[in-house]
C-alpha cells in the first residue's frame, strides 16, 4: 500500500487550503448538531456544530468548540449573555439545511426561518430546540476554556432530554441510525451509517478480539 | 410522535446506568480512534477513545477528554511524561480488537500485544502508530485544560501526518467511507456509514437549502 506523508514543516508550509481540508479529516467522523440560542431581546439563532463532545454523566456534561469571536459569532455572544442554549441531532431529511446555517446572516435575521426549521419552547428554557430533531437537549453553561489559537472551548449542564420514544430501548441506549442522524467528515461531508453491532463491556480476560 | 422527555431533577435521580446510556447517546455520532502513546522506560500503550475534536488548522490542533486520574490512567500519564502521541483512525476491519483496548490491563502490558495490533514508528516521533490505520498522525502536547468533573482536555498540534494515498484527493480531502473508517455512539455501539455528500460552501444569498 502506498502511502502519502506529510512532515511538521511540510504541514506548516502548505496551502491554506489544502491544510484546512486534510487536518479536517483526520479525525475520522463527526458529531453533527444543530445548537439553538437566544438573546436576551428575543432573537433566535441557529448554528451548525461538529465538534459536540461528551464530557460526564453525573453531572451531565457536553462541550463544543466555538471559533474566535474576532467577528460576529451569534451563538456564542448569546449563550455567554444567557447562560443557555439547546443541542439538537440532525437527520437525513433535513441535513441541507442545518448545513446552510453556517451562512453569515446578519444578527437580526434568525436561521430558523431561512432554512425553514422550526422553533420549539419546553419549559422555562430561553433557547429555541428545533422542533424536527427527534433527539434534544438543554443545557445550562457551566464553562469556559479558552484555547491557544482563540477558539473557545463551551461546557454545559444537561438540563432537559427529550426523544422520540420508540428510539429509546430500557436501558436508555438510543440507536442513532434507526432515527437517520447523520454523521460528518472534513469540513462539508455528511454520512448515513448502518448500525453495525454493540460490544460487551471490555475485561482483560477476553483477548480473543 | 410520541416523546419521552426527563427534567434536570429525574435527570439527577436516574438510575446511574440508565444515565450514562441516555447522556452518552444524546450528542450524535463520535469519532472513534486509537491514541498511542509510550513512557520514557519504553512501554507502550494503546487506547480507544471518542472524544476527540479538530481544534483548528493553522496551527494544526487535535482535542481529546480524558477521564479523572483517580486510578491508573496510562495515556494520560505517558503524554504528561513525553508530550508526544499518536491518533489512529479504526477501520472495520479491526473495531473489535480497538474496543478491547478498553480493558483495564496492568501498565506492563502493551495493548497492542494483547489485541494484536502492530506498532509502527516514523523518524523521531517517540509513540508508536498503529500499522493497520490507514489514516494516522503523530502530536506534540501543547496545552491541558482541567474540567469541573476533574476530565482533561489535552490539546496537541500535528507534527507528522500519514495517510493511504489513494483515499487522499487532490484537495487534501479524505474520504472516510473508502476507507472503511467506523464510527460510534453512546458508549459501546459502532456504525459503518454510506457517502452522502459534500455540500457547497453557504452563502446566505443560497436559501434553497
Amino acid at each position: 500500500m502506498v502511502y502519502k506523508e506529510f512532515t511538521k514543516q511540510e504541514i506548516i508550509d502548505m496551502d491554506m487550503y489544502y491544510r484546512i481540508q486534510l487536518i479536517n479529516s483526520l479525525g475520522g467522523f463527526k458529531s453533527i448538531c444543530l445548537i439553538g440560542s437566544k438573546n436576551k431581546e428575543g432573537q433566535t439563532n441557529l448554528g451548525i456544530f461538529n465538534s459536540v463532545f461528551h464530557l460526564g454523566s453525573a453531572p451531565a456534561l457536553y462541550g463544543f468548540v466555538c471559533r474566535p469571536a474576532n467577528r460576529e459569532r451569534h451563538t456564542l455572544e448569546n449563550i455567554l449573555e444567557t447562560k443557555n442554549y439547546t443541542i439538537n441531532q440532525v437527520h437525513h431529511t433535513f441535513y441541507k439545511q442545518a448545513h446552510q446555517t453556517s451562512a453569515k446572516y446578519q444578527r437580526e435575521t434568525s436561521e430558523f426561518k431561512k432554512v425553514n426549521l422550526n422553533e420549539e419552547y419546553i419549559g422555562d428554557i430561553h433557547a429555541p430546540f428545533v422542533k424536527e430533531s427527534k433527539i434534544k437537549f438543554g443545557l445550562e453553561l457551566e464553562e469556559t476554556h479558552n484555547m491557544m489559537n482563540k477558539n473557545t472551548i463551551l461546557i454545559g449542564k444537561v438540563i432537559h432530554v427529550k426523544v422520540e420514544e420508540n428510539l429509546l430501548d430500557e436501558k436508555g441506549f438510543i440507536q442513532l441510525d434507526k432515527a437517520d442522524t447523520i454523521t460528518g467528515s472534513g469540513c462539508d461531508a455528511y454520512y448515513k451509517t448502518n448500525f453495525l453491532e454493540r460490544l460487551a463491556y471490555a475485561r482483560p480476560e477476553n483477548e480473543d478480539a
